[in-house]
Protein backbone atom coordinates (compact mmCIF):
# COMPACT_ATOMS: atom_id res chain seq x y z
CA UNK A 1 0.00 0.00 0.00
CA UNK A 2 1.28 3.57 -0.57
CA UNK A 3 2.30 5.56 2.55
CA UNK A 4 -0.50 7.36 4.09
CA UNK A 5 0.47 10.35 5.90
CA UNK A 6 -1.53 12.87 7.66
CA UNK A 7 -0.26 16.30 7.18
CA UNK A 8 -1.06 18.65 9.70
CA UNK A 9 -0.74 22.02 8.27
CA UNK A 10 0.50 23.83 10.89
CA UNK A 11 3.54 21.16 11.62
CA UNK A 12 4.21 21.69 7.93
CA UNK A 13 4.19 25.88 8.11
CA UNK A 14 6.79 25.79 11.11
CA UNK A 15 8.73 24.08 9.23
CA UNK A 16 9.77 26.99 6.72
CA UNK A 17 9.84 30.96 7.17
CA UNK A 18 10.66 31.79 3.56
CA UNK A 19 7.92 34.04 1.71
CA UNK A 20 6.53 33.56 -1.63
CA UNK A 21 7.85 29.96 -1.76
CA UNK A 22 5.39 27.60 -1.95
CA UNK A 23 6.52 24.16 -0.53
CA UNK A 24 4.43 20.87 -1.93
CA UNK A 25 2.37 19.38 1.08
CA UNK A 26 0.72 16.81 -1.29
CA UNK A 27 -0.25 15.27 -4.42
CA UNK A 28 -2.63 13.87 -5.86
CA UNK A 29 -4.49 13.40 -9.52
CA UNK A 30 -1.46 15.69 -11.26
CA UNK A 31 -2.48 18.30 -8.52
CA UNK A 32 -0.40 20.01 -6.06
CA UNK A 33 -1.29 21.11 -2.62
CA UNK A 34 0.98 24.05 -2.15
CA UNK A 35 1.44 25.69 1.57
CA UNK A 36 2.96 29.81 1.12
CA UNK A 37 3.63 32.21 3.81
CA UNK A 38 2.97 35.51 2.24
CA UNK A 39 4.53 39.23 2.89
CA UNK A 40 3.90 42.28 1.01
CA UNK A 41 3.13 42.54 -2.29
CA UNK A 42 3.61 39.97 -5.20
CA UNK A 43 3.98 40.49 -9.03
CA UNK A 44 1.10 41.02 -11.97
CA UNK A 45 0.40 37.07 -13.03
CA UNK A 46 -1.93 34.81 -14.71
CA UNK A 47 -1.68 31.05 -15.46
CA UNK A 48 -2.60 30.49 -18.49
CA UNK A 49 -3.75 27.18 -18.96
CA UNK A 50 -4.41 26.52 -15.10
CA UNK A 51 -6.96 27.76 -12.20
CA UNK A 52 -5.49 28.01 -9.11
CA UNK A 53 -7.25 28.09 -5.48
CA UNK A 54 -6.03 30.46 -2.93
CA UNK A 55 -7.69 29.42 0.50
CA UNK A 56 -6.39 31.24 3.54
CA UNK A 57 -5.29 29.70 6.77
CA UNK A 58 -4.31 32.38 9.01
CA UNK A 59 -3.95 36.54 8.49
CA UNK A 60 -5.38 38.37 5.72
CA UNK A 61 -4.99 38.42 2.05
CA UNK A 62 -6.16 40.68 -0.91
CA UNK A 63 -5.87 39.46 -4.21
CA UNK A 64 -6.12 42.29 -6.59
CA UNK A 65 -7.62 41.94 -10.06
CA UNK A 66 -7.41 44.72 -12.39
CA UNK A 67 -10.85 45.97 -12.05
CA UNK A 68 -11.63 44.43 -8.77
CA UNK A 69 -10.25 42.87 -5.84
CA UNK A 70 -11.19 40.30 -3.50
CA UNK A 71 -10.12 40.45 0.35
CA UNK A 72 -9.69 36.71 2.23
CA UNK A 73 -9.59 35.86 5.89
CA UNK A 74 -9.55 32.45 7.17
CA UNK A 75 -11.20 29.71 6.23
CA UNK A 76 -12.09 31.56 3.28
CA UNK A 77 -11.12 30.56 -0.68
CA UNK A 78 -11.35 32.26 -3.96
CA UNK A 79 -10.28 30.16 -7.45
CA UNK A 80 -8.53 32.63 -10.27
CA UNK A 81 -9.59 31.04 -13.79
CA UNK A 82 -6.71 30.58 -16.39
CA UNK A 83 -5.53 33.76 -17.74
CA UNK A 84 -7.52 36.02 -15.39
CA UNK A 85 -4.42 38.41 -14.45
CA UNK A 86 -3.88 38.68 -10.71
CA UNK A 87 -1.79 40.06 -7.45
CA UNK A 88 -1.78 38.90 -4.24
CA UNK A 89 -1.14 41.37 -1.41
CA UNK A 90 -0.35 40.39 2.29
CA UNK A 91 0.23 43.63 4.85
CA UNK A 92 1.15 41.09 7.16
CA UNK A 93 2.10 37.41 6.95
CA UNK A 94 -0.58 35.23 5.69
CA UNK A 95 -0.33 31.35 5.50
CA UNK A 96 -2.38 30.25 2.73
CA UNK A 97 -3.08 26.87 0.91
CA UNK A 98 -2.65 26.40 -2.75
CA UNK A 99 -4.39 23.73 -4.98
CA UNK A 100 -3.22 23.24 -8.80
CA UNK A 101 -1.82 21.81 -11.59
CA UNK A 102 1.32 20.20 -10.56
CA UNK A 103 2.91 22.14 -13.79
CA UNK A 104 1.83 25.29 -12.58
CA UNK A 105 4.85 27.90 -12.31
CA UNK A 106 4.03 30.19 -9.26
CA UNK A 107 4.66 33.26 -11.67
CA UNK A 108 2.81 32.62 -14.28
CA UNK A 109 3.58 33.49 -17.96
CA UNK A 110 6.54 35.62 -16.26
CA UNK A 111 9.95 34.60 -14.90
CA UNK A 112 11.50 37.04 -13.27
CA UNK A 113 13.19 36.91 -9.29
CA UNK A 114 9.95 35.67 -7.85
CA UNK A 115 10.00 32.45 -9.68
CA UNK A 116 10.34 29.76 -7.84
CA UNK A 117 11.52 26.73 -10.23
CA UNK A 118 11.94 23.90 -8.21
CA UNK A 119 9.39 23.60 -5.55
CA UNK A 120 10.58 22.12 -2.60
CA UNK A 121 8.51 19.26 -0.61
CA UNK A 122 7.71 18.99 2.94
CA UNK B 1 -14.24 38.19 -17.04
CA UNK B 2 -15.09 34.96 -15.38
CA UNK B 3 -16.84 35.78 -12.20
CA UNK B 4 -14.91 35.20 -9.39
CA UNK B 5 -16.44 34.32 -6.27
CA UNK B 6 -15.25 34.54 -2.61
CA UNK B 7 -16.01 30.89 -0.94
CA UNK B 8 -16.67 31.56 2.95
CA UNK B 9 -16.63 27.80 4.25
CA UNK B 10 -18.52 28.49 7.13
CA UNK B 11 -21.52 30.34 4.93
CA UNK B 12 -21.01 27.17 2.58
CA UNK B 13 -21.78 24.85 5.81
CA UNK B 14 -24.04 27.01 6.91
CA UNK B 15 -26.48 26.39 3.79
CA UNK B 16 -27.20 22.81 4.23
CA UNK B 17 -27.39 19.85 6.84
CA UNK B 18 -27.70 16.81 5.64
CA UNK B 19 -24.58 13.89 5.92
CA UNK B 20 -22.70 12.09 3.47
CA UNK B 21 -24.01 14.58 0.69
CA UNK B 22 -21.02 16.00 -0.59
CA UNK B 23 -21.75 19.67 -1.99
CA UNK B 24 -20.05 21.30 -4.47
CA UNK B 25 -18.02 24.29 -3.19
CA UNK B 26 -15.87 24.81 -6.54
CA UNK B 27 -14.43 23.02 -9.31
CA UNK B 28 -11.03 23.91 -10.85
CA UNK B 29 -8.52 22.51 -13.61
CA UNK B 30 -11.47 19.07 -13.59
CA UNK B 31 -11.11 18.91 -10.03
CA UNK B 32 -14.24 19.84 -7.72
CA UNK B 33 -13.80 21.51 -3.88
CA UNK B 34 -16.35 19.43 -2.00
CA UNK B 35 -17.91 20.31 1.15
CA UNK B 36 -19.81 17.55 3.43
CA UNK B 37 -21.03 17.19 6.79
CA UNK B 38 -20.49 13.63 7.90
CA UNK B 39 -21.80 11.80 10.96
CA UNK B 40 -21.63 8.01 12.12
CA UNK B 41 -19.87 5.72 9.93
CA UNK B 42 -19.57 5.56 6.25
CA UNK B 43 -18.97 2.44 3.24
CA UNK B 44 -15.95 0.46 3.21
CA UNK B 45 -14.57 1.82 -0.68
CA UNK B 46 -11.84 2.76 -2.96
CA UNK B 47 -11.67 5.13 -5.88
CA UNK B 48 -9.97 2.75 -8.85
CA UNK B 49 -8.65 5.96 -10.79
CA UNK B 50 -8.80 8.74 -8.34
CA UNK B 51 -6.91 9.94 -4.99
CA UNK B 52 -8.60 11.62 -2.54
CA UNK B 53 -7.95 14.38 -0.33
CA UNK B 54 -10.23 14.94 2.51
CA UNK B 55 -9.42 18.26 5.26
CA UNK B 56 -11.14 18.62 8.18
CA UNK B 57 -12.12 21.97 9.04
CA UNK B 58 -14.43 20.82 12.20
CA UNK B 59 -14.54 17.80 14.51
CA UNK B 60 -12.83 15.13 14.26
CA UNK B 61 -12.87 12.66 11.59
CA UNK B 62 -11.43 9.38 11.51
CA UNK B 63 -10.34 7.07 8.17
CA UNK B 64 -10.39 3.64 8.61
CA UNK B 65 -7.82 1.91 6.44
CA UNK B 66 -7.69 -1.99 6.06
CA UNK B 67 -4.14 -2.03 8.17
CA UNK B 68 -4.46 0.88 10.20
CA UNK B 69 -6.27 4.51 10.25
CA UNK B 70 -5.77 8.14 10.59
CA UNK B 71 -7.48 10.27 13.06
CA UNK B 72 -7.70 14.13 11.49
CA UNK B 73 -9.00 17.41 13.37
CA UNK B 74 -9.34 20.69 12.23
CA UNK B 75 -6.32 21.67 9.79
CA UNK B 76 -5.56 18.26 9.32
CA UNK B 77 -5.39 16.20 6.18
CA UNK B 78 -4.57 12.93 3.83
CA UNK B 79 -4.67 11.85 0.52
CA UNK B 80 -6.22 8.40 0.08
CA UNK B 81 -4.67 7.47 -3.02
CA UNK B 82 -6.38 5.22 -5.70
CA UNK B 83 -7.41 1.61 -5.40
CA UNK B 84 -7.28 2.12 -1.37
CA UNK B 85 -10.07 0.96 0.59
CA UNK B 86 -10.87 3.49 3.42
CA UNK B 87 -13.73 4.16 5.42
CA UNK B 88 -14.63 7.29 7.03
CA UNK B 89 -16.16 7.46 10.20
CA UNK B 90 -17.70 10.49 12.27
CA UNK B 91 -18.39 9.80 15.80
CA UNK B 92 -19.77 13.05 16.26
CA UNK B 93 -20.56 15.43 13.27
CA UNK B 94 -17.88 16.72 11.20
CA UNK B 95 -17.00 18.72 8.66
CA UNK B 96 -14.85 18.39 6.03
CA UNK B 97 -13.70 19.21 2.60
CA UNK B 98 -12.64 17.25 -0.28
CA UNK B 99 -10.44 17.72 -3.10
CA UNK B 100 -11.14 15.11 -5.92
CA UNK B 101 -11.73 15.04 -9.46
CA UNK B 102 -14.96 15.74 -10.54
CA UNK B 103 -15.93 12.59 -12.13
CA UNK B 104 -15.58 10.99 -8.63
CA UNK B 105 -18.22 8.98 -7.26
CA UNK B 106 -18.80 9.00 -3.16
CA UNK B 107 -18.54 5.58 -2.84
CA UNK B 108 -16.11 4.78 -5.15
CA UNK B 109 -15.96 1.30 -6.69
CA UNK B 110 -20.06 0.42 -4.88
CA UNK B 111 -23.62 1.30 -5.88
CA UNK B 112 -25.74 1.99 -2.74
CA UNK B 113 -28.03 3.89 -0.84
CA UNK B 114 -25.15 6.06 0.45
CA UNK B 115 -24.50 7.02 -3.32
CA UNK B 116 -24.95 10.68 -4.74
CA UNK B 117 -25.02 10.53 -8.26
CA UNK B 118 -25.35 14.42 -9.16
CA UNK B 119 -23.76 16.79 -6.62
CA UNK B 120 -25.21 20.08 -6.15
CA UNK B 121 -23.41 22.99 -5.99
CA UNK B 122 -23.83 25.56 -3.30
Amino acid sequence: MADIEKIVLSDKFAAFDTYWDPKVAGELNGQQVRLAKLKGDFVWHSHEHEDELFLVVQGLLRIELRDSQVELGPGEMVIIPRGVEHRPVADEEVHVMLFEPAATRNTGQHTNERTVSTLERI
